[in-house]
């Protein structure tokens, strides 16, 4: 069971997974055109909704910014790395494929996910071990990219990292020491991108799984971005660059 | 009065503003060689330190995640649009200002305030209203930058925007329907670049000053990024391009 929240987390998860649906609340006295087209996509497929007390919400999602609206679901599907393969060839492009070691904040998870759609990513990994899982915090930091990306938790990254490698990809690491920069690196190549968690970077181990570290180079005073924001900026170096070609 | 909590903003902070520093609390039992670094860094200054209880510290803080030290500052000295422009003068530099007009996610403030460091912008301004302020959290996911960079608070945004195109700065606004891209763009010249809120973008009133809006092309199912990435994303991209020069 997992529960998500918000008015857009609900609309997308509607749009494109309706199957998931197990029960629909929306607090007395909620109205306005977003609630209705959540009411009316309901209605399309079948899924009962309930008018409960705002309190009831603000339980189930366990916070005050459900604006309103949440709904219970069935287990989100987690994909297998093979999948996000058998993506990346059906879409006949280059692969890009974002890696996460460990992110701990369920908001820069979200972040993340939201921003490696918006880069059309063939896949996100994550571990299933020392990293936020997919909670509904998670869920509404994603504006709802949750329901369009596949998701692949993995026992170990490392070796994740070689069996991409054994597809003919490359795995770069974008670390703060990288030797080479993101800008002066070939990214006409297929590419995963691994973001380490916040504060402690890329695992060793996970490190020097990958073909090449990069840096994105900084001119301030602090040494580091946090880590949904360094994930933006190099998965949209490569779409540029990409988009360049 | 002012708190901040943590041990990177409690460092940066004793480095860049011991002057700030009224008060400094660590938890009972909480060792090793950062704190002792802060120790060591407060002692420098003649600044003193208390040892209290774990759960002092949580409530001055209002969140678990202090990880055992917090200190109580003065006030935060806002700076002024004059010394923003001040300090891009002496820098002899274009121009790189960073405008966020309605923020409410203090998180995103911090990252942005953050991000911003990390692109050397001459200095971030904020609307008085309708908008979050510096608080702890902000200082906390600022990760230390807020202590490095000028900030300034003011009435009218709109009116700002006007003060900085009578210096000759061309304000770009980054919105989903931007005319053109920001890749297309020439920012070969003194820049100030808007943000606007989570969810609803930059107010109309603001838009309608900017020189252009540019969008950042995006490719998935989602039709925006999150505030700090598209900060993230677009202040890089001016950096990368000056680099370039």
């Amino acid at each position: 069971m997992r529960i998500i929240y918000g008015i857009n987390p609900l609309t997308e998860a509607l749009k494109s997974h309706p199957e998931y649906f197990k029960d629909i609340l929306i607090a007395h006295g909620r109205t306005g055109h977003e609630v209705e087209k959540i009411i009316k996509l309901a209605g399309q497929h079948s899924i009962k909704y309930r008018i409960v007390q705002k309190g009831d919400i603000e339980s189930l999602a366990g916070t005050l910014h459900h604006q309103g609206v949440a709904a219970i679901l069935s287990e989100l599907k987690y994909a297998d790395v093979e999948d996000i393969l058998e993506r990346w060839r059906l879409s006949e492009e280059k692969a890009i494929i974002l890696i996460l070691d460990c992110i701990q904040d369920p908001q820069n998870l979200g972040s993340l996910i939201r921003t490696a759609n918006a880069a059309a990513v063939h896949g996100v990994i994550i571990p299933k071990d020392r990293a936020t899982e997919v909670t509904p915090t998670v869920v509404k930091a994603s504006a709802g990219a949750i329901e369009h990306i596949l998701i692949s938790r993995v026992t170990n990254i490392a070796d994740t990292i070689t069996k991409l490698k054994n597809t003919g990809i490359w795995v770069i690491g974008i670390e703060a020491d990288g030797k080479e920069d993101i800008y002066s690196f070939d990214m006409d190549t297929d590419l995963a991108i691994v973001i380490g968690s916040e504060g402690k970077g890329i695992r060793r181990l996970v490190k020097e799984k990958c073909d090449v570290c990069l840096s994105i180079p900084m001119k301030g005073n602090i040494s580091s971005l946090n880590a949904s924001v360094a994930g933006g900026v190099a998965l949209f170096e490569v779409l540029r660059r990409r988009r360049k070609r």
